[in-house]
């Protein structure tokens, strides 16, 4: 039987397709961006950070992770044409809750011991201001993300839908 | 001084805010489930798939892969309380168009011989609705991701905006 969520899906998905009319933008983004920021659920990227369909790849992981967003970014840029990074983190975060050690000890305690190796990094990060600085200053040192990308920091306020350039 | 991408950030953002009420909900996800999807700039998953601010964890990366995911699906799931997967391939996808091969060729000569490993590997899938059931298949066989959990697979269409479950 189908749950909440998938009959919503399904209804939803009906009511959109039934006015929609985008069905001929091109695969690469046409205003040739990128947007990494987290899966948390109480972030809209499209309507808070004004972007069109078509307009830039969505990267969304916990945390709202360079690293992690690696893969996908190198696609983007190199395969896909995108020259510009922006890197949104935002406030209340969960990762800034909670230590590798925690995390596998709930793991543990909800699958059994052993399904994950005690050294796997959830990559948790204690500030997000400075969380956000290190991302960028990361992304622009690797050697594989294209030399002249504009890449720029913000962080995006649950509490009030703001989103604050950082660096 | 700003690109383009930033000024749009920045006015969009303020508009946002403007009118912005929804800003005392829970970090949880109220609906306790995540969706997967790709990265792909013609995918609005609020829009299309129905999602209420809040609801649920999105999570994006090219090819909408489900193993890429899994620290944000753990993270998700045991510190956040999900307990459903929703996950969307799409038509049209730039995953199906290269090679391990292609893509370690075009960086090479973008950035330079060496700057990735000769095994790095994109995560380019042949099929679509293949790629599909192998990703749920692979989370259902995942030991850490939590058994309960219902996991459904799907494909949203660029070309017509509808969104049909494969498995």
């Amino acid at each position: 039987m189908a749950t909440q969520n998938v009959q919503n899906l399904t209804s939803s998905s009906e009511k959109y397709a039934s006015s929609f009319n985008k069905g001929s933008l091109a695969l690469p983004p046409a205003k040739k961006y990128l947007v990494v920021t987290c899966m948390d659920a109480r972030i809209d990227p499209a309507a808070a950070f004004g972007i069109e369909l078509g307009d830039a790849h969505v990267i969304r992981n916990a945390g709202g992770n360079a690293k992690d967003a690696l893969r996908s970014i190198l696609i983007s840029q190199h395969l896909l044409g995108t020259r510009e990074i922006i890197l949104v983190k935002h406030t209340g975060c969960g990762m800034v809750t909670f230590t590798n050690t925690d995390a596998l000890k709930v793991v543990a305690e909800n699958q059994g011991v052993g399904v994950l190796s005690g050294t796997y990094d959830f990559q948790p990060f204690p500030d997000v201001e400075q969380g956000v600085r290190d991302d960028v200053e990361w992304l622009k040192s690797n050697g594989a993300v294209v030399k002249d990308s504009a890449i720029s920091g913000w962080v995006y306020e649950v509490e009030t839908g703001k989103t604050k350039q950082i660096v």
